[in-house]
């Protein structure tokens, strides 16, 4: 390699491509609705229209900007897009984008304290605030016994709680000797299924998975557990792990938190409470009161990637005790050693987590904190939660429709009374639209459409013209 | 909330805040080496300047960036910095940076094919780029019944490969049921702390990991596996993994493939082949021969976040028989189910990792192989080479120095004669000094200096002025 020509982009030939990065995302999503929601793009399509063969010489930045409008774009759902009613939202704010800009610019790993400093402290001090705009416990904050850590997502953070949960109940066994099949985990059998992904992953079992049956609003039933916990003890079995969750997938059902706890605590079971989509409504103090009893968790997590405007991936996770979760998680080989760590006066991150690297995440958390503002996100979620029971009176003035479970925020869970195949046409039809996209669920054993209202750019007008299009389709599909 | 006034960034000011982000980290990158390579941070410096609770009101982009300058900045350890010898390279390339930027600003959720079809396709394709250009054995393309992913991380392949392995060695009990006391796992001595890691997380227990002894250059001893590997089986033992580097950590050296997959091959464990950072030089068909034996490996993995210009997180994981991996970590809810993932005609990468989620990680690996072409990674990696054999040739000549290891790629292992006390002052010292960072390890119970070549804007008179610096402090500390 000559030193004159090793390809790399000098400051002035990045911020020209840089610049055009900035135009086509500022176009991209100033248009995002003429683009259909859920790709319409054939398995293949793509790869077919791809070079068999990486490039042996460098290509124009320019030339690779036209591929992926004419290329990638076709293949894109746009989660984005306000017309994007699936799953739950995965909002990439403008402000969080560009906090991903700078921390990838800055490029730094975070896995010591001593590997960047400021990354460690900013993530410790940002997740911080983050218990006080939530009214969450003061025992998760870093001055006491507990602290904050942000990763990758829910199902990550649920198997870092599990590991905690596994070595705390086995004093320290579980990661010398292996699991054994003693160990019991349980969770409603409407939690998500990353609880039972990581009651596998961590050898546990999922024969060893208890799911407990729920009540009509499809939450756990605290005696149920309470039962299912002393027969499993009465059998010589260990019960190691709670799973309650504030909001499920499903249906946005919240566990009671409080007698949940109760059952943990005399029964010596790890709490931890998934609030991954529904954990960001606490920065309204009114919307707080389902996630009353998290004094009584081992660890929480909720997703700010998903509807707290941060882009993915940025899960804020919580544990009452930091040295639980070190102490499961902690390897200290010689090369990673180092005087800050040996003072024991600073936070490692790599302990709190599976992976040893770890990005800046912190930085964009910071970015939309201080951009928005608290008040501006509660406005937000008010919004959000406002359209919904809207759009669920509507619901329920349609005799042809019903609603499928109680409003839960900005999740509408609701069918057509014409069954299953009638159900999944409406939801057929309405993707293929392009206009709008939602997907299903089964409760009760009967499918259901979720209408998840959480893009932060969705207006009432998206609603109601969604709404509006489901009325016709119906029409359409099963006329009256 | 007014629909008017809801703080979202409109385009223009998108544009204006972006071109501002933009220019800080060209300055940034322009500036690098007028900061100290290593934080000079103190704890809580970076805590006690940040306000205590988090923002009512929203703030002024200007005004966060003006804080990232005066308070995290100096907080900041700079891996983008040329002088930066630590630990292993983690380069930030700028197109890499546009990539993150582009991905964020289309804000995607890869986790299914249907959530973003060219999300699943570009990775696929990219990878598939990759075994050609690294020379890798064809059976981890994805046109066999191999295939590659994008992890976060090498420590998540790690454990995702023995979860796999796991489930293979108990035809699919140990999901079920739990791991048991039985299963064994093997790496040698000088393998990275994630594997013991991941044999303690996915329930194994590090008591049943085997550290296979090394031979005089750091290397596993291939007679020393086959005799545990028989000793554990005679016992009635399950072998079920192993775990050969590929460039270890400490030293960089290679365990010898070809016999280590000879013995897995006869006794029915799964290869996993750990070359994190060695991994990128395989570009250079020169650099090949130390990955001889691939063809053997059940799985292998190596970071293009570490050598190849890719910012973390960027782990390109390979696996020979895709539906052992997908069968030991699928689990399928029906709020997740699709007509695309029904038709079985389509890969849905969350089936392939530990997280439900996932990032566009692909399209800034795919900027930077179009970017520079294969020819100018192959001489940025040339050129990191050369410059340590370089290193070598003048430490060879220092009497007071010698080399602890073999010269591994871009990686120096030496010592002063002078002992432990005398290494670590020289160590401090240097990276004190602020225009050079470098890591310690142990080998063979010394403290050894790792000087790790491999930071991107690195040139010739970086290395020479850090080598200079350590003589020149190693007259003050040792004086002859």
């Amino acid at each position: 390699m000559s030193d004159d020509d090793p390809g790399h982009m000098d400051p002035e030939a990045f911020l020209v491509a840089g610049r055009r990065a900035l135009e086509w995302v500022a176009a991209y999503r100033a248009g995002v609705e003429r683009h259909p929601v859920l790709s319409r793009a054939a398995p293949g399509e793509l790869r077919d229209a791809l070079p068999a063969e990486a490039p042996e010489r460098g290509e124009a930045f320019e030339t690779i900007l036209e591929d992926l409008e004419r290329l990638i774009l076709p293949g894109i759902t746009h989660w984005q897009s306000p017309g994007f009613f699936a799953y739950f939202p995965s909002n990439a704010s403008e402000p969080s984008v560009l906090g991903e800009l700078l921390s990838a610019g800055l490029g730094v790993q975070g896995m010591l304290w001593a590997t960047s400093p400021a990354c460690t402290e900013l993530e410790a001090h940002v997740l911080d605030w983050l218990v006080g705009l939530l009214g969450l416990p003061a025992g998760f904050r870093s001055d006491g016994a507990g602290g904050g850590v942000i990763q990758d997502s829910a199902s990550s953070a649920a198997l870092c709680a599990l590991v905690a949960a596994r070595e705390r109940a086995t004093g320290g066994e579980s990661n010398r000797r292996g699991c054994g099949g003693r160990l019991v985990a349980y969770a409603s059998s409407q939690a998500h299924s990353s609880i039972e992904k990581a009651v596998r992953i961590a050898g546990l079992g999922s024969d060893n998975l208890r799911r407990i049956e729920v009540d009509e609003r499809f939450a756990m039933r605290p005696e149920a557990l309470r039962a299912r916990l002393e027969a499993d003890r009465a059998a010589g079995r260990v019960p190691c792990f709670v799973c309650a969750t504030a909001g499920t997938t499903s249906s946005g059902a919240f566990d009671p938190i409080e007698p949940i706890a109760a059952v943990c605590r005399e029964l010596g079971a790890w709490l931890h409470v998934d609030g991954a989509w529904a954990g960001a409504a606490a920065i309204c103090p009114e919307l707080r009161a389902p996630f009353a009893g998290l004094e009584g968790a081992d660890s929480y997590c909720f997703n700010p990637h998903k509807w707290l405007l941060t882009n993915f991936d940025c899960t804020a996770f919580w544990v009452a005790d930091r040295r639980a979760l070190t102490a499961a998680l902690s390897i200290s080989p010689e090369y990673l050693r180092n005087r800050a760590s040996d003072t024991g006066r600073v936070t490692d991150y790599r302990d709190w987590q599976v992976p040893l690297g770890r990005r800046f995440r912190a930085l964009k958390l910071w970015l939309v904190l201080r951009h928005y503002g608290a008040e501006r996100l509660r406005a937000m979620i008010r919004s959000h939660v406002a359209l919904a029971a809207e759009l669920a009176g509507w619901i329920g003035a349609d005799p042809r429709f019903e609603l499928a479970a109680p409003v839960s925020l900005g999740l509408v869970c609701f069918r057509h009374r014409g069954g299953d195949a009638v159900n999944q046409e409406l939801m057929e039809r309405l993707n293929a639209g392009g206009t709008a996209y939602l997907t299903h669920t089964r409760l009760e054993n009967r499918l259901t459409l979720r209408f998840s209202i959480g893009q932060y750019r969705t207006r009432r007008g998206h609603v109601t013209a969604a709404w509006e299009r489901v009325r016709a389709i119906a029409e359409d599909v099963a006329p009256a």
